[in-house]
């Protein structure tokens, strides 16, 4: 690659044949006759997860009762599970938790940040991050007096100055795929003085992450994307070691109590990560993710990153040979270096002619105005995935099949 | 009752014959062998609540994917949800919302009721309250610049006054058993011009509670104790239909917004009660939630507190017939009008001696420094779980086999 001649199915035979993450396909439970390309929104299922649900739910809560907190270790559950993701995110295991969701994860470290900044009021955000993370950003900024300034994706650096508390950014982006380089841009936020929170949201188990390597402080991520975790898994949090003990996060509830079950009338947070938790744990959601994760199990995260990249540049090419003149721009980064995982589209019809491709088997995704996302998850995603999906979208465009009432009417979800 | 003879096993037998809630026993999957005393703690398991979650695992996430969003109704998981607890606590279904844990709902709805009180700025406590309540608000306590002020649960009502602008109570007390008067509470708060937040967790499910009845204005409760949701079930808010309106809750994640996917920059609050919602709703546990609700399908409340009224006046009868000299001391009202559904006894080994009672099969709980508790659920306990939990007590502390390392050493959660 790049390749002279134009790419047949049979390359992307030939491709499935000597993937290296070949095997791990057949243990996801996918739909038959259809290919998943919205891994980035909702993961699929790894097959065995039913039968450990099953397990939770039979013996640990209907057998176990109360004393599977002790018995069937529910109790370490967020701790362990983030321990394994730790490991995917570059991040050592005493420093990563799964606990509530990605926005309520953000709100803690956002204003435990401020708070570690007594003298800066300003959190610097970015135009087009995913909406959650702005809207977050802002109710921190009305409770702690500070100013949230969101610019252009291009103009981040730039407006790193020493009034900046924290930079909070998106480290692929939900719409474009675009990806930050997190490295650089930890040490020039550091250089002025700031902190950053990186949301992992579209890059956890898509890709290599190294937070210790980038000298991150902080960074929330959610469980149900590329790690599997089924529909509203739990999220995880990162908060670098050093800063663990000068963490205090307003959401003090009983489970980051350093000794919870002493009952004590005072809050006094936990010395380690656990000062993240609040609530008591969602055990479902936190053993399916656990379970999910065994995915990951044995699996070089450079080795998914390059089948990643190779999904996504073949993905590109094949839309540059098919669908040139049928109203397709490509909206992400041509280049890898500069990408997640998955690749944007932009057409005038976006929305009607997503559904029209999902009605033939293809499913991505749109987001509003003009985007058709497809995403690609390395574990289950094939390389003859992508050469049957752009002849799905090529024949949904060269048909005009997508213009049609039941393709153009609205749901609540897309 | 109260009968003059000492009380027989074959009165209980009689009881469970009469018991027109008998039959729902039978619908859940309890362990043979063992009586459940902990359902105030972690409510046992509905036994239809597997198939219902393979169905979920298997074919909306598998099979439905992404489109389960829509297709399986997830995405209005959290209101049906809500709706369905409505009917328990006395309020609207578009009333009240499931999401996120109790002490992150408390957490929204304090801050919340702050900003509808802005000359205000005391939040009022009790000493001996669930310490993740007296833990969340002074979170918010902080974050505000307000004072949290706990005073014992004798002096609530000498210290309603108009600088309060928040009254913080449990409904029924974790330790205690002990239970407000939530309608003259209420009243006289509002008096004052202060707003309430009811904590519910030791009480929905386990009785009827009336929160329009009571013009209450906000409450929070668990869905794992007597709702049987499952092992750190999701939360439900509830919020007055008149303060809806006004309500500014901190925790400003996507799915709280008017239009979630117009994916826009800035943040605006839903009409409804969804402006509580915060981020992905965890489908896993909504669902066994929902799924477990069944079990009050047809229940009429009062008879459903008619007989946990009958299971604890019983249970306090038997230990007075057979527990005097054996060192405990009742710990919960006498007069069932000012109790929840649950009995605690003081004993000066409590820990041992609950293990001991558990390792015969009888499951209640501890709680620091010298209770043991006991929770009575209408639904699954029977009236012969009173006898024969009173005599496995009485044999433990009788033989004194509880003085004994096994039973000593403490575990993790108890």
């Amino acid at each position: 690659m790049p390749l002279s001649a134009p790419l047949t199915r049979e390359h992307f035979e030939r491709l499935d044949r000597d993937d290296p993450l070949g095997a791990s396909r057949a243990r996801f439970d996918l739909p038959t006759g259809e290919i998943y390309l919205d891994g980035n929104s909702l993961g699929a299922m790894p097959a065995h997860v039913p039968a450990r649900i099953e397990h939770v739910l039979k013996q640990e809560w209907a057998q176990g009762l109360i004393r599977s907190w002790n018995d069937a270790d529910w109790y370490p559950a967020p701790q362990r599970t983030g321990g394994k993701i730790a490991r995917l995110i570059g991040a050592q295991a005493n420093e990563v938790i799964v606990a509530d969701s990605t926005s309520i994860n953000l709100f803690k470290v956002l204003v435990a940040a401020t708070r570690m900044q007594p003298g800066r009021k300003v959190i610097l955000g970015e135009r087009g991050n995913f909406p959650t993370d702005v809207y977050v950003a802002s109710g921190v900024a009305e409770l702690t007096g500070c100013e949230l300034r969101c610019v252009e994706p291009d103009e981040v650096l730039a407006a790193l100055n020493d009034e900046v508390a924290i930079l909070s950014l998106t480290h692929v982006n939900y719409k474009s795929g675009r990806r930050y380089d997190m490295a650089a841009i930890t040490a020039r936020a550091h250089e002025v003085g700031a902190l950053v929170v990186w949301d992992l949201c579209h890059s956890a188990g898509a890709m290599p992450i190294d937070l210790n390597g980038a000298q991150a402080d902080f960074a929330v991520g959610c469980g149900y994307k590329y790690l599997n975790g089924g529909p509203g898994a739990p999220a995880f949090v990162y908060v670098a070691e050093r800063h663990i003990p000068h963490v205090r996060q307003p959401l003090t509830g009983w489970h980051g109590h350093a000794r919870p079950f002493d009952f004590t009338h005072d809050y006094e947070a936990h010395p380690t990560i656990d000062r993240l938790l609040v609530g008591t744990a969602p055990q479902l959601g936190i053993l399916a993710l656990e379970a999910a994760l065994e995915m990951f199990d044995g699996v070089d995260m450079q080795v998914l990153r390059n089948k990643s990249v190779a999904l996504c540049d073949l993905f590109i090419q094949l839309c540059d040979e098919q669908l040139a003149g049928l109203g397709v721009e490509l909206r992400s980064p041509r280049d890898a270096a500069q990408r997640g995982s998955q690749v944007s589209l932009a057409h005038a019809n976006a929305y009607p002619v997503m559904q029209a491709v999902i009605a033939r088997g293809v499913i991505g995704d749109f987001r509003a105005p003009d985007i058709l996302r497809f995403g690609f998850a390395p574990l289950y995603n094939s390389y003859v995935n992508i050469w049957d999906s752009v002849q799905a979208l090529r024949e949904v465009l060269e048909s005009g099949e997508w213009d049609s009432p039941e393709f153009i009417a609205r749901k609540s979800v897309t």
